[in-house]
């Protein structure tokens, strides 16, 4: 039977394009069992998954707990706000405590970048990285390339644009090594300021201008404005920012082609899109979170079978 | 087989008796499964819940868990400060998201009043409204009435009066629209400034003193006084409201019967009553509690074999 | 069958020796158990258990909810800042609240001391204290003494020494009783102002100089200190505390001979102890924390088998 590459998922930069399938192909199953009504298997029935957040989080974790509920395991949750992270224990004290607990996988939202990856090596339980600081989010950038895929019926060839505050998303850095792994054609979009330099060498180029870019992509993947994770001084005025990088309706059906609008949520409605956009048939929103549980149940599925 | 003639409990406002009565009659059932030391029934097995709170809340939100779990239910928490839903997403967005991630009954508390009604329309899963702003808390309603059917026999023909800030009560409004379902004749009593005009038109009488009060009733509902919610110049100082609009055993002690004493909890003791009368034999408010597992145990069973 | 001497778990005080034998015993059952990768006993399935903290806690909650969980039972959590005790309802109201949900078993902690003691009075439930005030923290006494016995064979003769805050720790007068009713030698050691007048009744003695100590002790258990129980008259700087109680590998090397290093986390790495000793075979603080989720199992199955 196939298996993953990798013990861990700690980012898309560790994944090969056929881990990325297997992931895929799992969900798809997952997503019918859904489907049909049936809302638990038993797979996991004695697995002790742990959700450890170091920062605020609701659809994540919820996604994940979900996920882990409807896979039957054993659920512990373990939340404390990045203040704590700061003061407090220190990670390998946390990673002690995990070891010592005996849990078998571990979800981890971190602050720092490379969190996951310190755990990893550290712990014998399987790490997910479900966001660690400014670095990636790789169940994010799963679901999103799942339900272009579902939407498009292939990612290869693709052509996507991610818009917005690429210097400081993790969302947008693993969904380019995910695209880029599966053969998609990748531009950003944003703010000067808000793209990181030489960020052509991961195979991405750059539009400044929001309709060029829209003209020339199949899908736009918009992220989410983060006020609290920004200095100052990259950033102009959230007003400035919607005049030029937010999509409203009028922009979308000035195209001469209907393209596909994605967010990761929660969306500021009115800033990086409009409400009629967010709710209109090119949005995929909705099929981005719920895909989200049967992408998270396969992973957390083909991890916990290489356990042992 | 009975079933409520509605898909959501999202007030009184909207049941009828018939449903009183069969949520009343199943409740019956799983109080005397309970009582029998029968600690969890399979009848939810393949249900999940979402409890959504928007609010703080420890009581209710305790309850509606143990009634779920005791129904073998999958339950995911969700607790988000009303300051995040001032910041944070639109509740269309909460809306879309739970949907998405098809979980089968919401229990939901939100500040503002119609969240609930708000989120019946958009979503799939049935909603019970966990308290909505200033608007309803049907289950508290429900135990309310059932702890007076248990301790009277009836409510219908009996005299209740419900004490204190009726302006911003959700407890009060929902016991209004219950008991006078049911036929129990109501007043209302507590400062002029906290007793909405018009409230005669809800078949209400009101009475300011509270020595009269308590001598037409059968039942004192004493409300809890909620600082935070008031505006100051509603409300007299609480040394006042205490003096006025206080219960203490001497005054019940001088009446020529007695009633029954309840609380919606939790209690500022030495505010709406003293320690002697919250725990003397007139108090029903530990039977409250009880009855509030048994009563959210029927309303989500009697939801949930209406989905499909 | 042994059963204990006692129906709640509110202080080692309250414990004779026997008890913790059989706790021990039971705990070494249900550790084969977890190591022999089976992750979840039936034992308590039918069992509903609330975890009530009014303080913060992360390990000692997470560690009672995966103790839990490992035996099936049914868990449901409260949490509640220390403020909300100060402004919210009294403890008695908590009692009957939980009195009237009918649980079976609650572990608690609360920010004063006799808080278990109280609530046992007044509910039928079981009690087990996770922590109430500066008074004790019995199992965290328990898996300290279990730790010690499996690292040197038995706990009887054995010289330890408790070296910090002993004014305001409940686990060093837990650990006081714990050790001295298995025939332990005990001393203390700290600033003055931090060790209680007259704790030499207890049975133990005092050293102010951290180097006479350890030459004495076959175990150090360096306790956290805790910025925010202090208050600033007691205190010399975390400076002068570190010079004068903090241990390094230095000053262990310079022993003629090998102690054991305990702490009860969370770590003030480079305070109480540096990171070379926290982390050298010197320290048992990991196997600490695991033994934390065998003895919660023990302390929770033997005190579930005398309900009823």
């Amino acid at each position: 039977m196939s298996e993953l590459s990798v013990n861990h998922l700690l980012g898309i930069k560790y994944l090969n394009k056929k881990d990325i399938t297997l992931i895929f192909e799992t969900a798809d199953h997952f997503k019918e069992v859904i489907n049909r009504s049936i809302k638990k298997v038993p797979t996991l029935r004695d697995t002790t998954i742990a959700n450890i957040f170091f920062e605020n989080s609701t659809r994540t974790r919820l996604s994940f707990e979900l996920a882990e509920k409807r896979l039957s395991a054993d659920v512990v949750n373990f939340s404390a706000g990045q203040s704590s992270v700061k003061k407090g224990e220190t990670l390998i004290d946390t990673v002690n405590n995990i070891l010592s607990m005996k849990v078998d996988l571990v979800v981890m939202r971190h602050p720092n970048p490379g969190a996951g990856i310190f755990l990893s090596k550290h712990v014998k339980a399987a790490i997910v990285n479900a966001g660690d600081g400014a670095h990636e989010h790789p169940t994010q950038a799963l679901l999103d390339s799942y339900s272009i895929r579902e939407k498009l019926g292939d990612v290869s060839g693709k052509n996507i644009v991610i818009v917005g505050d690429i210097l400081h998303s993790r969302v947008a850095l693993s969904n380019i090594f995910a695209l880029k792994l599966q053969g998609a054609n990748v531009k950003v979009c944003g703010p000067k300021t808000l793209i990181p330099k030489h960020i052509e060498s991961l195979g991405v180029s750059v539009e400044t201008n929001l309709r060029k870019a829209l003209e020339w992509c199949d899908v736009a993947n918009m992220l989410r404005v983060q006020h609290e994770r920004m200095d100052i001084s990259y950033f102009p005025s959230i007003r400035e920012y919607t005049q030029q990088f937010g999509v409203n309706k009028q922009l979308l059906d000035s195209l001469d082609k209907e393209i596909v609008i994605m967010h990761p949520g929660p969306i500021n409605r009115g800033v990086e899109i409009t409400s009629d956009v967010a709710d209109s048939d090119q949005s995929i929103i909705l099929h981005q979170v719920e895909n989200g549980v049967a992408i998270r149940m396969a992973v957390l599925y083909l991890l916990a079978s290489k356990i042992q």
